[in-house]
């Protein structure tokens, strides 16, 4: 994170951001809609310059993503421009879920109250904001479905144009959810990684449109720092000692770590050796695999999964994801769709909270990683939920329904429930 | 509110709740399960002896409805217990829906931010504490959707059982959300009048269970004024000049209006003379039909509308609604059906929040008010959104959907938004 001098000589106001540093060969360049290096292709990475930044300053903030405005790559005056004001969901103490897995103290971060329902709201907020900065008026996207929830309703708020491309096989939910917001939405015949390689096309026809996750991917991707300041500032300025964090490209789950190491570098939070881990569907665990296998490279797969949200078979930041949970101590634990239909059900019946196949992803290899050893059952954990279970109805349908249907009478109700 | 001295001999920690009073005769019994006069049959309302509540006692409380505690029927230690904690949505300034509408200052409260995304998580969480306080271990309802949505999550989360009654016509999205949660969820074949019916039934001969909105109703119902109480707070402690409330059996209304009268007595606000509006859907509009035609009491009807969590044609809280409605200067309206796309479209579109039927009866009507001269364009309002467009797809399901289709290629793509 230090900087060239070069670099402070932009006029842009991104707040504390300094310039773009490549993650690969550190070549810095100033700040601007740039995602890969010119020097060794490899990704570009927000640098700042923090100035003084306290806990009583945060607190004093708005109660959503901008309280920390001033860790992010955003203007200081970002709440000032509509925007869905996402962030500062509830960490819940699940007490509940703890005894079922058999572990001491449990928290799950529930991004579920999100604007649009998943964390995808963080992500695209510091997007919107930086695009704005740079120039923009045109928000797009390929997507999962959550992502393209979050940009359609955000550039909707914002009063500006949505470009949103999705593989044509997408949850009907995350398909209406998009396309209510009355942007362009696109359906494309392929996965999503053929829909990747689309908009990264389209990202270099088109100028004037902000891909959140293509072109202006380094400022995106910051915005899940927020995920790992939440976590922290909840528990009451402090860190936990685990964590674990769906993958689909593993933005998210490096971002979290960043979070993590900002605050204690300011002084924020004391230090302390936490540990990340990684989860993925079975059906499309190319870093699971990668980690297992003891490689540093990430293999691309065809993803076969219920678990849509995370069916990235060649994710972006993959080997990243392999750097944060080795050094870490962590691990990439991979669950099959029925252990993630499990995982949806047990997080709703001993909390009540419902989470999308992504969620179920998160709490099975949970599971998994207490019921292996990996997970250390006495150590205090924090398990992300980031996608909400009226997106994924197809995954549980045929699972879950009334107990019976009964004519209205008392006697018929009271059959029903003896059964 | 005044108090009979025998009342105050209840050993109940109900908070500052005191007695329970009939609207009608003004009966007061002390504090139980009970939700008709014994002397009139009239409905029984929660009394109150406040203390001296400050806006900052409440500004330092907890980030949810919890933070009104010593204005509502729970015990100081209401958060001690495990629960969804509901409320402190978001309450957005929407500029470019008051631009559409053609009026000078907005707000949406958008409690799609909710636990289970709708308003009744509020209303389930006061009758979960109270119900607690009153020894039931069960809890219990009939429901539209979203209260069963509610009641099975806040169960689940306490560790309760829970007994769910819905109408077996009930759209997919609010079945299945109920289910997962793993309580007894009963389908009836009827419409939600004869679920209510028999729900008073099971009442009467299960002692044990806690029907929220039957036998614990009063308690229930008080936990729509966090809706009132949070809007004043977040427009800075003060209150609007007009508020449009949807109407189903009416409570929410009228607990609304309760609850800015309360903060106008506590000296939290200054008094001020505000309006309040009453939405239906043209297809159950039993209380707008009686607001119109100047009668006291409202006919019952058989609902046949897209907004089924307003298809109450029995409306139990319908002739409050209107002395309230007629006490403030304001109105009963009603939309179609077409009007409610329209509403749930048009928020969409110009403020990427997604509301379900019940939210486009809100902002349709709020359209109508205006467009017929009932609402000052002049004045500031609050539309208040209470559910999540996620759980009623099927209403806008073949108006809405990708542009187009097209093969993985950017001349595709380039085509398609050319149409
Ligand atoms: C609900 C949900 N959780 C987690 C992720 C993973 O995010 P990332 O691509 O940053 O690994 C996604 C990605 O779309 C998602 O939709
Ligand atoms: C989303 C939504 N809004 C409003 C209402 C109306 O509530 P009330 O019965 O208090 O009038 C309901 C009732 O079920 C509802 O589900
Ligand atoms: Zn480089
Ligand atoms: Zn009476």
């Amino acid at each position: 994170m230090t900087l060239t001098a070069d670099a402070g000589t932009t006029t842009l106001d991104l707040g504390p951001a300094r310039a773009l540093t490549c993650r690969e060969c550190g070549h810095q360049i100033p700040l601007a809609a740039e995602f890969a290096c010119a020097e060794c292709f490899g990704p570009l990475e927000v640098a700042y310059e923090f100035g003084n930044i306290t806990r009583a300053q945060i607190e004093a903030g708005p109660k959503s993503i901008w309280r920390y405005r001033n860790l992010l790559p955003v203007p200081s005056d970002v709440d000032a421009h509509p925007n869905t004001e996402p962030g500062l969901t509830r960490l819940v103490k699940t007490d509940r879920l703890a005894a079922a897995l058999g572990v001491k103290s449990l928290w799950v971060k529930d991004d579920t109250g999100n604007p649009t329902h998943s964390f995808k709201d963080r992500v695209v907020g510091v997007a919107l904001a930086a695009a704005r900065q740079l120039g923009f008026r045109v928000l797009a996207c390929p997507s999962t479905g959550n992502l393209a929830n979050a940009v359609a309703a955000a550039a909707a708020r914002a009063g500006w144009q949505s470009v949103v491309l999705i593989p044509s096989s997408l949850e009907r939910a995350k398909v209406l959810t998009t396309a209510v917001y009355d942007g362009a939405l696109i359906a494309v015949d392929g996965n999503y990684d053929d829909v990747n390689r689309l908009a990264t096309e389209l990202a270099a026809e088109h100028e004037d449109w902000a891909f959140v996750n293509v072109n202006v991917r380094p400022y995106y991707a910051e915005g899940s720092k927020t995920l790992g300041f939440e976590v922290a500032e909840q528990l009451g300025w402090r860190l936990p000692d685990q964590v674990v964090v769906p993958v689909a490209s593993g933005s998210q789950l490096t971002k979290v770590d960043k979070g993590f190491r900002e605050l204690i570098e300011l002084g924020l939070v004391d230090a302390k050796e936490y540990r990340v881990f990684g989860a993925q569907a079975t059906g499309c665990s190319p870093v699971a695999a990668a980690f297992k296998a003891g490689h540093d490279v990430v293999t691309p797969v065809k993803p076969d999964t219920i678990a849509r949200s995370l069916a990235i078979g060649a994710p972006a930041d993959g080997p990243y994801v392999l750097d944060v949970v080795r050094r870490t101590n962590g691990a990439v634990e991979n669950v099959s769709d029925e252990e993630v239909v499990e995982g949806i059900r047990l997080l709703a019946r001993t909390e009540g909270i419902f989470a999308e196949t992504a969620g179920g992803v998160t709490v099975a290899t949970a599971k998994k990683l207490i019921e292996t050893g990996q997970l250390d059952p006495d150590a205090e954990t924090v398990l992300l939920i980031t996608g909400d279970g009226l997106k994924t109805l197809d995954a549980v349908e045929d699972k879950i329904g009334p107990r019976a249907t009964v004519p209205p009478s008392s006697e018929a109700v009271r059959a029903a429930l003896a059964d």
